[in-house]
């Protein structure tokens, strides 16, 4: 996480401000429900939110108190004590330094979740209506960068669509999945805390309680929150693998938007580089890589031990911040894409009628050639389009064994268009559902 | 993939029989559905049936015929027209390879997490079974290593049941991820073939028709699924490594079980090594590991490019079958661990009663001692014992500055060990589920 | 490590039949050692080579007395006795299973080191006759995919020369990393055996003797040599991706050699792609991804536990065997890749002159044009050819602004395509040495 | 790179003052080189040093324009110019971004190349004062967690001193991998500079010319970096994992130095944990997770594409500052580790003898028992001892089938722990060299 590629209310999120007050929440609130229990007097975590209610925490004590004590909770406790006086010795009664930070932890995962989905939402509906501004854009598909058959570029889009609409379904049960509140004590049991405390603040959190901690919450849940950054960047990488392709050159179906006053090269200044989508490659490895040291985390020894705590420091922000750039650009890069149309239709254009082979192909099958023959046929003619270039139909029209199977006419239809185009409405009612598809 | 790490059914799964027969199976469903709309004749399809639905496909033919087209489908395609005779032309009709790839990959990914799911209710049953014979087996809890305060070997038991069966849940959700069929062509575009077909299939299949594919089904499924197997095998390794844990001379609170006739080590007789876990924690690593290119696999180039291909060669055998082949071993190990609650109890009484520090510590804040002046209190009689050994208790009670707080049978109940298990039964029904927790 | 992407030699190595060779070898050299330092009887080592010095082990026989000891080596052993009678007593006298674990693995990493060696000669070699056959060959340079200017073909491949040779000099080194031999004991103190036994069967073998070893040879070792495969991979996947550019449609600069009676695709029958390169990139994510769990080896508890062991039995085959069938896929490719100059030259004139802008640039600003006002002047007449084609050059020539600082013939001379081969030579003396260069 | 685990020196590398000062050099010597070659004036350059050389670069201000042009390069530029004035025009001329880019992020890496080197230095001067302090303290070697046979401390210490000690070669060879520098133009052909000033600059920096480069430096390079630093991780974390057995409760043969005022736990006042220990395996995953993204950066796009900047953004720093860290917080772990030489003996005593075991078995061998019997014998007197405690020697003793082959002193003799040590010096020779090892 660096500020280049940061926003502010991601990085909000994992300021040390932020957590805490996150941490006084959760003391706060779990002194209630000792009240409660009467466990300790109601008096004194009223004056806990009387006088820390509004506080600021002075970031820079606490960490001056921790660089003596060598604990993060208790520096945070004792300049607690410092704003409340006496009654903060009521504070963090029975409970472990891990209540807090683990909750804390979650409570921040599941804030950055929520802006993570709202990213989605953005990238979704960028994608959706450029999808239907090309819905019959005719753009040839490829296969191994290589021409194969028509498409549309709608349907490249309505793809990508799909694609991050399922990204945000895993995003929703990931979030899920890290949404739970622990206090329970130094090693999970409850020993000196009820399990009524930690109900109360996980439902004053909007949280659930873990079920069964051990001082931790383990850290199986983590682990699949960051695996599913991680694909989640993978797709990132993908869509904009295809912008970087359709940007060549040599293909220049489409461009990143390319504002006023931006140079290219410092020694080119011709070049419109898509350096976006180039960027977004890069950030992608990155996020996907932060799920290995959350997958060796899951293995903490015994009741716990603290390897995941400074691994856990960095991916927590590094991951999200991260992928929460990433997706912001990319909504960027798709919502003011440059797309040439024109372009399109020269590159399908390219192979002299080549990516209607299939057709013919079937079309001789179907007529009674043997499928080796057909194959042999077809690629007699398609050969040298290939190489040497030339129109595939009339190739095919001046081949007396093709001739035998297939009229002229019959041929004309194989290279129309349209034909490709049959059951675009059919994929966008699956894609965007029965209506939107219908607009 | 290596048979000493792999059982058969799930090997069974990846073999070249089991392949061609699914592909068979897509092929001849998908002739059905294009007899049933007129594009093939009836009965080449009752014929392809009647040939081959029962034939035994010859591998070591369809190879060879693969060295010479350098094409896999083909070389099948070939070879089922030697079977079938020529109304094998009618088969394939429209579709392209990757319909019959990518289909067949996911059947053997749906049929591998089935196998897997049966593994992990296997382990979870296991896991129960255990977690309830122990259920009140007292045993320190460990922080860092170091003893916390006491839990019970159930509430390990019950940790680990509670993390598999997350781990069941992500992987239904990977399942049904990968549950799809794709039947739409070159580019996917159903330009040569009804998107009725791809239903057809999918449906006897026990699939979903893929919304959008683009000749492939998008690898951002795979890459959910093999990163949910990972986050699984990450499970495995901790609860290996509480196992190697566990059995450690030292501590040697549990162990696995030493068949008859085994031999710990060449050199020395009396060795009895947790090498299960151990080779579990390996298994794990490697199971890891092959979620990563599964990773990169996502950004295939523009509507498909074959790099996939190679990696899934690979890790769909390797990562099923040892995760497989993991996930039985553990289950082999709950099952038939030596679970030693004497020596527990000795560890438990290692420290002179410094585990209950805490309760101390708490008891002595409620009796209106300041947090700091409790934690000095705590601390200076804590140490000597952690240092020289000593009774914990003892020292306390003759630490005026306590006893001016806490009165001698105060001091005593503070020792309690029944305490830390007063919130057993609640954990096990938030685990278990009420009914089974009230067993 | 599948049999379609195997060459039999690195499969060899891995073969129980090598193991088990490897394993005599070494228990029989040690013997030797022993016998001359009067610790066993020179008679039974004799006898030893004697009857099993040609034998060939029956690897099913050992797996049968594996299955009920329990232990592989203690299996070989029980085995090397059946074959030799009594006298197999004096083998393997004060050693320990993982000396000749160890050693053989490291035997076997060397033999595979070497046969990668060979690869990347065989490799080195066939770029070094491409690059000088296309030494003068123009080709346009790109960066992020968008021409820049001009470059030969020879340079392409002289780079990925120098690019492989750092990778032969990474291999040398890896290989020394793990050209060591440990017969010291259980936990490495030579307790029962003397540290000239290590000496002699080191020597005997090819390696050095450990310095240290605890009762294994330390991992980091290992972790290095396949961190040093993965970095190779990554190379062999930046030429590949070359590879896959140079062959898209809209390119086709090059094309994998395309052997008659392939089939480039089931559907479309004019397609030619670039398939073992897309093969290869896959490829190199797998031997990539190996990496990780050699490096998560390291840390084995204390002088050693046996988690490394399976991971090891996976990776060592598998990226030994992957990573050398994927550099002979490579040096097949280069070999025989289509190289079409033509076309090269086709593409280089595309922009219309625009990659020379750069030169325009420069003479600019040296003629007394600010930096700044220079890139205005290029850039506002490069644009128009960007956008709808045109002739770069005569725009320049019509732009008084322009030409009041270069004249028409310092414009035409800024445009010589020679200019950009002026220092090819210097480069290929760099990068094949000063008289391989002047061929 | 978080300031928690950042130190200074490192983390200056990488800030951006230090940045455009190594721009602003490689921009100023290359001037110097053009104008021995004529280029551009002399008196030009002069300017530059003169107006520039002591010069603050204004972070913000650069920032500034850098939002406009977006281009940091051209940012830099026009800065530069607006303190040099006109002369600027001639600073960059024939140069690309590339070259001041790639160039000075070797420069970084070389420099925190330098910084962990010495870090490696420190931390070998440690381990090897430890290791001689402790040359001949005994403690039990211990593999899969089980009591094996003596070693002593020193031994364990001088494995770690030679393993680091590997690692400072690996990092000698890594850094002179990016030791390079490159000034070649926009695709690295030299087309509007001569190979002079690369030279040139190459040597007043402390590098050496890139042989041959494609607008950047190749990416292999710092693939095989930042690999190298994730295996020197690997190492950290064997070491610190080391320590984190050692201080087990159960074991407890060693400690982290805990300080006057540090607090174990918020709520267990006696404990005393190694977390510095436990912290270092979490930094040893985040540094080894940082190799990958580098290694998919190798495969750039054709001459460059911009995916790698991103990622060395981020793993420039994070790698180099969170190593730095770690190394130099194992220095301090190991220099004022608390060694209990008596416990060490205690957990010696622990198994009555039973770590003697395989020197019985060789004795029972080499006494002419079949390997068989031996092993059973001793098998069947160790077993009782293992499971309910007793002494292995007396057990021994009293079994006639034992007796029958070694006598009671023989007996007694094998259970002398000397035995064990006799070969101590000769690897302390191996490890620290003959001199030193004769202290």
């Amino acid at each position: 996480m660096i500020p280049r590629y940061s926003r502010p209310e991601m990085t909000e999120i994992w300021s040390p401000e932020t957590k805490f007050r996150i941490w006084f929440e959760i003391e706060a609130y779990a002194g209630e429900a000792l009240a409660a229990e009467g466990v300790i007097p109601k008096e004194a975590i009223d004056k806990v939110w009387e006088r820390a209610g509004n506080a600021t925490f002075d970031v820079a004590r606490i960490d001056e108190i921790e660089r003596e004590v060598k604990h993060d909770v208790i520096a945070f406790l004792t300049h607690l004590a410092e704003i409340v006086g006496p009654e903060a010795r009521f504070v963090h009664q029975g409970m472990t330094s891990s209540d807090v930070l683990d909750t804390c932890f979650n409570v921040q995962l599941v804030r950055a979740a929520d802006l993570l989905l709202a990213d989605l939402d953005a990238l979704l509906a960028a994608l959706k209506r450029r999808a239907f501004e090309h819905k019959f854009t005719p753009t040839i598909g490829r296969s191994h960068g290589i021409h194969a058959e028509p498409t549309t570029f709608g349907l490249k889009l309505a793809q990508a669509y799909a694609e991050f609409d399922r990204c945000r379904a895993r995003l929703v049960a990931a979030r899920e999945e890290v949404a739970t509140c622990a206090i329970s004590g130094a090693v999970g049991t409850f020993a000196n805390i009820s399990p009524t405390v930690e109900a109360y603040v996980a439902e004053k959190l909007g949280l659930k309680p873990e079920p069964v901690s051990t001082q931790v919450i383990p850290r199986d849940r983590h682990a699949a929150y960051f695996a599913t950054l991680a694909v989640i960047a993978s797709s990132v990488e993908r869509l904009a693998t295809e912008v970087r392709h359709l940007q060549r050159t040599e293909v220049l179906e489409a461009e990143e938007f390319f504002s006023e006053g931006q140079k290219g090269s410092s020694a080119m200044p011709h070049k419109r580089n898509p350096v976006l989508s180039e960027n977004l490659t890069g950030l992608a490895r990155m996020v996907r890589s932060y799920a290995l040291p959350a997958m060796e985390n899951v293995a903490l020894w015994h009741e716990r031990d603290i390897s995941h705590s400074s691994v856990e420091r960095m991916i927590g922000p590094d991951a999200t911040v991260t992928l929460d750039f990433a997706l912001a650009r990319l909504t960027g890069v798709v919502d003011k894409l440059l797309i040439y149309p024109e372009r399109m239709q020269a590159n399908l254009d390219r192979l002299g009628g080549l990516v209607h082979s299939q057709r013919v192909l079937l079309a001789l099958t179907q007529a009674g050639v043997s499928r080796e023959d057909a194959y042999r046929l077809v690629q007699r003619n398609a050969m040298p389009v290939w190489q040497q270039g030339g129109d595939f139909k009339e190739l095919l029209k001046a081949d007396g064994e093709v001739t035998r199977a297939l009229s002229p006419e019959t041929i004309d239809s194989l290279f129309d268009l349209d034909h490709h185009l049959a059951h675009v409405d059919t994929i966008f009612a699956r894609v965007f559902g029965p209506e939107a598809a219908a607009r």
